[in-house]
């Protein structure tokens, strides 16, 4: 992989010293985006020179499959008629996507500068939010009558198959151009000639809103192994496609991002990120950090007098708390899966919440009775041991309870799960087990000391 | 999606009612995967009731999208000769897949009973991995001559299409039968009747070996926005196709894998896991953590003498080892993802090194000044304030550091770099937070007490 990459760039430093126009040979032969990821290993000046070695269309394809710096780059060095001359050859969504990322007063002369019709369907798009079913849409959809025959719908086929980028569904739609159905090309090249599209169609077809939740149209695309999914208005006119690829996207990015905001890591840092920008991503996160670990403090702090008489207790506390923020990750990690998955039922909550306290409570036993046994050996002390086990299996029955309530919780409050469930959970047993170890062993420290 | 499975459920019990075969419309209405869902929700009679009330084209296509619990639930009640019946109607990498479930003995009588071509393609690809390329490909790929003419191809499609679940991409051989390209079925559509497939189709095609990891596959598939990727053996010869639906299911369940894996959680627990199942999964890890956590007790053990003069410093050392460990799951965050998204380039490893040990150092500055400053206030000894602002600068500093090392080596080694990266982590972080704390303090107890 990665020498592939350097072949590439080797050959667009060729094409640079010798100032010559690259050759549509080698763009053929090269994946767009293998381009875009050695273009963007070049300095900002070079990558200038070469998108003028490229004919339009090329530059194109190659923009399409860029990764948002390198556009940002490319784009800083185009007038606004080449941006045009570029786009032309671009899909409506990823013009949008493009859009978006320019500063409104370049965005507003851009659309001027468009032909009209796109300019309306880009402003169409651009009103969608992001990160919906109207946002990832595309509009370079198929969409034929339901009575049409099948040799009918070969004829218009053929003749729109080399301009667009036609998929094989093609949707189709009643006379009010409501979406009533799809149906393959291949069902359709089979079939009899004289047979209607709505006679062959499956009428049965998965479809969302437009105002739907990328991650929710993820999920459906997931459950039914769709290729494509149509996008309807609410007066069930078809509006756009989601085509399977986009929803890989969204699935990597939600799943990063899920994963990232378990730990407070800004879901926008990806691994190359400066230096300035990863601070920037973890640092406010640290703080919240800090402002719950000092909840912690203040706990132990009331009890400083115990642990005074008995040091061993500071030796042994943080057992207690570390093992209870295991435990109730393990759980986090379950259902925070199990949400974006769709596989938590809420009717079942309850038999799930019994289940993770047992968990808590036989887990705490088990891993309690091996921790007070080696701190008996350690101190002499039975008591200590008892103390210990005694608080392992309440602050694992919390942890266990806590790490299934909070995701829920914030799920319910319309919050993403996945953000701050870890730092809640942590809080909480770190808290609770300091002062529940520390109590009891205030409650006992006449068998301690 | 809750209330149609409900309705589904309610349908379901009156068929069953009724001892009434089950209707065409309804399967026709009714996705197989939503009646799966529903089954998978009665009790395992009814079930097996149900299934008998079903054409057997409709139970497999049922069948096949059923979850691993629900298949075997169905195979439980089904004599040899009614399972091959109902593998009569699956794809091959299905059956592959559920004879994978069964007993040794069980799936030994099955090849027997089947017919013999299709119990050899069942057993070549039982021969490969279960998580590469070979274990989830399906041998129901579509390979023409690249020297057939487009009117003759669209000849031998129209044959074929009815009968198999053709994909619209048609792959191109020579006359070795080595895969040279691929060519889509809308191109075929709409070119000239006598040109032939070799100069309409794309011979710089993505393709895998049959070895290759799933998880490698997800990456070009993903990477190139692919519907579908050929899987091609030594000899360059197609041997099977991965289609992106199954390639959606690699990619979730590698991420619920790297999720759990990171938290100590089987891969194979579900929520909804039995009780024994999940604590079976998730004890030996609480263990482990354990083991780990006794690692930090000793360390605070030796300081004891330490803590009995300044009982302060057992409040404030768990913010320290917290800290640590919260910054470097933060970078382990991004370092797995990296990884898993193959972002991470390893030329420029000690760059980014630098630039976590850069993070660690500025983040434990900026929220080791306030820990210093509220520290001081609390106990009004402003040399705890200063033991507590370096204490954090260096733990961090080996957090970040530890947080980018732990997933790479384990990278390195072959081993997954998302199981046990956190626990590794955070025992490092704890150790040496607690040691370098403490060790502070002793060095400077004059000041303190």
């Amino acid at each position: 992989m990665v020498e592939k990459i350097d072949h590439i760039k080797d050959e667009i430093n060729n094409y640079l010293n010798k100032e010559e126009n690259v050759k549509e040979d080698w763009i053929e032969d090269n994946h767009p985006i293998d381009i875009a990821e050695a273009l963007s290993e070049l300095e900002a000046s070079k990558i200038n020179s070469f998108t003028k070695l490229l004919e339009t269309e090329d530059l194109a394809d190659i923009f399409e499959e860029s990764e948002k710096d390198l556009q940002i780059d490319i784009l800083k060095c185009k007038n606004s008629e080449e941006i045009i001359e570029i786009f032309s050859h671009m899909a409506a969504d990823d013009i949008t996507d493009i859009l978006g990322l320019l500063p409104i007063q370049k965005r507003k002369e851009l659309l001027r500068h468009m032909k009209q019709d796109d300019a309306l369907v880009v402003k169409n798009l651009l009103g969608y939010d992001r990160e919906s079913a109207g946002g990832i849409m595309t509009t370079e959809y198929l969409l034929l009558n339901k009575n049409l025959k099948t040799i009918e719908a070969l004829q218009k086929l053929k003749k729109i198959a080399p301009d667009t980028e036609i998929i094989d569904t093609i949707f189709v739609s009643d006379d009010n151009k409501k979406l009533v159905g799809s149906v393959d090309l291949r069902d359709i090249l089979s079939s009899d000639d004289e047979k209607k599209l709505e006679d062959l169609m499956d009428d049965n077809i998965i479809k969302v809103s437009a105002d739907v939740d990328q991650e929710i149209v993820a999920q459906q695309v997931a459950k039914y192994d769709l290729t494509v999914i149509p996008v309807i208005n609410k007066s069930g006119i078809l509006i756009g496609i989601i085509t399977v690829d986009d929803i890989i996207d969204v699935i990597e990015a939600e799943n990063t991002e899920d994963l990232y905001k378990m730990h407070g890591v800004d879901e926008e840092e990806s691994s190359d990120a400066t230096l300035f920008q990863s601070v920037k991503s973890r640092l406010p996160w640290m703080f919240i950090n800090l402002a719950t670990a000092f909840l912690a403090t203040f706990t132990v702090a009331i009890f400083e007098d115990v642990i005074s008489q008995v040091v061993a207790l500071a030796a042994a506390m943080p057992i207690v708390a570390g093992m209870g923020g295991n435990a109730g990750t393990q759980t986090l990690s379950i259902v925070i899966r199990g949400i974006a998955l769709g596989e938590i039922d809420f009717k079942d909550n309850w038999k799930l919440l019994l289940k993770e306290a047992m968990v808590g409570i036989i887990n705490g036993a088990a891993t309690g009775l091996v921790t007070g046994l080696i701190l008996y050996l350690m101190y002499g002390n039975y008591y200590l041991g008892i103390i210990i086990f005694m608080a392992m299996i309440l602050n694992l029955l919390i942890a266990g309870m806590f790490g299934f309530l909070i995701p829920l919780s914030l799920q319910s409050l319309g919050i993403d799960p996945a953000l701050a469930s870890a730092i809640f959970l942590t809080t909480v047993t770190d808290v609770f087990g300091f002062f529940v170890f520390l109590g009891l062993a205030r409650t006992f420290l006449i068998y301690l000391v």
